[in-house]
């Protein structure tokens, strides 16, 4: 048998062909383009997506969901997403999963990723990442991204299901929120449930999904840390392979678009790009709008 | 003179004129490509970004600067930029700055830009925008958007110095921040500095910047609502202009390399995508990067 990359098919049984395919694909390296087209997808994995603002408690739910999980006997797959924000402290988020001494687990899966894309948000690579583990196995993938800004609006179209986490701190910005937050999330978390006013953010939020929306999405109240209220939000996972099946179209859409994007924007030299500019800058009737209608890649 | 679509130019002496451009160019009407390469840039306005976390005070400090711009009067345009995210409120940006009752002035001309796109974070529209109000003969440009996510990284692309809006409870997060937060803000804008812990908050944010560079961006603190210390922002933007000679080049290619980016994907017929998506995830082999080799789009 040829060691061609190709033949790397990524197994949860074998944690080491799963990372290395991950690598392959990452780093586009010689034979990814092979590898993602001979991924066979015979397990309908359920790829749940975990978002919320910073400090909402993300790790210790991801962490919690694990654990209840492990209990299961389930393989798990984290990709932990660091979209390299100011704000946010992704490249934190593999690490506190890690931190948790029993994820030292054979049956957990841990990969972090920072992407510093030019495409802004999640990466075409991201998709790629995510598909190499829905065809590895596991029993449940969790994608764990901190949700500010249009990260998770890009979650929600590489998971099929989101739970969007907040705190009841949250209260202040809630009333504010549009409907776009329903389209995302197919449940909201209040984590940090003891935490004073909670019931009453809770009910609100419950309000305001109702006036917008017939059976929208449910609310759950969780103590990350205390692993309380997490069962009903596995409950939920489970139930919730109709929302997937509903939107499988469109997902996949989605995900095809951003990878013709990822594929047309290759073929770009940026460094020829930003030469060319340097030279056209000098002339004082430079406009960006004449130089792209000019033969600048020649 | 023949009423064609480029003999339109955006002038900030008819506010009209601008509106028009600016809908023309936002919506891809006829003659919107040539509208944009007869744009010519004769006054260097700077075009200064004010972003930051939601609640930072940005809408209240955006209507500081701009009464302390019209005292010197100056013509001033105001972008406001919505991310669409559930998080943030960007479409009310627009209305806090408008309700301000003595911005019916004849000087500031105020103009909501929501950016969904498939692109993500600030659209390629953005950059279109931006630059028909730059050719427009205004003193000052700022574009406001909520800096949560992608967004604050983008708006940085955009704007010549880039100002950050935090607020002393921002205290916890700021222990985190990554140089990345360095590299996009110019300057630092403590606001609702009479709170408690501002200067504590100051100081350890002065410290970590010493720490992590030399001659790094200076920290200003504020109280939006009572216009005090936005004098000191105001002789700060006046005085930054290197920066913005700086980068110009950068600045130029990351606009060039956007604009490309939505170039290339305009011939992607997004439905018809769909529609072979559809068909083909009726086979039970289906494997998207087999798909997209393959020649759907015919």
């Amino acid at each position: 048998m040829q060691n061609t990359v190709h033949h790397i098919q990524p197994n949860c049984a074998n944690f080491r062909s799963v990372a290395r395919a991950l690598t392959i694909v990452e780093n586009d390296l010689t034979g990814a383009g092979e590898l993602l087209k001979s991924l066979t997808f015979n397990k309908d994995t359920p790829v749940i997506g975990i978002t919320g603002p910073p400090g909402a408690g993300k790790s210790t739910l991801v962490n919690s969901l694990i654990s209840t999980l492990l209990a299961g006997n389930n393989k798990i797959a984290v990709l932990a997403i660091d979209p390299t924000s100011p704000f946010n402290f992704g490249s934190l988020l593999g690490d506190r999963i890690r931190m948790a001494s029993h994820f030292n687990s054979l049956n957990v899966f841990i990969r972090s990723l920072a992407t510093r894309g030019s495409l802004g948000g999640l990466s075409a690579k991201t998709i790629e990442m995510a598909d190499v583990l829905r065809a590895s196995g596991f029993d449940y993938i969790l994608i764990e991204t901190v949700g500010v800004g249009q990260s998770e609006i890009e979650i929600a179209g590489l998971a099929d299901i989101t739970l969007l986490v907040l705190v009841p701190e949250s209260g202040d910005e809630i009333q504010n929120i549009k409907s776009g937050l329903m389209e995302i999330a197919d449940a909201f978390i209040i984590n940090k449930a003891d935490r004073a006013d909670a019931d009453l953010f809770t009910n609100n939020l419950k309000k305001i999904i109702q006036q917008k929306k017939e059976n929208g999405p449910p609310v759950f109240k969780t103590i990350a840390s205390k692993s309380e209220g997490v069962n009903e939000v596995i409950n939920f996972i489970k139930s919730a392979s109709h929302l997937k099946n509903n939107r499988k179209e469109l997902l996949m859409s989605e995900k095809a678009y951003k990878l013709i994007q990822q594929r047309l924007m290759v073929n770009v030299d940026k460094k020829k790009l930003q030469q060319k500019i340097a030279e056209a800058l000098a002339k004082p009737e430079f406009n960006l709008y004449t130089f792209l209608d000019s033969n600048w890649q020649s």
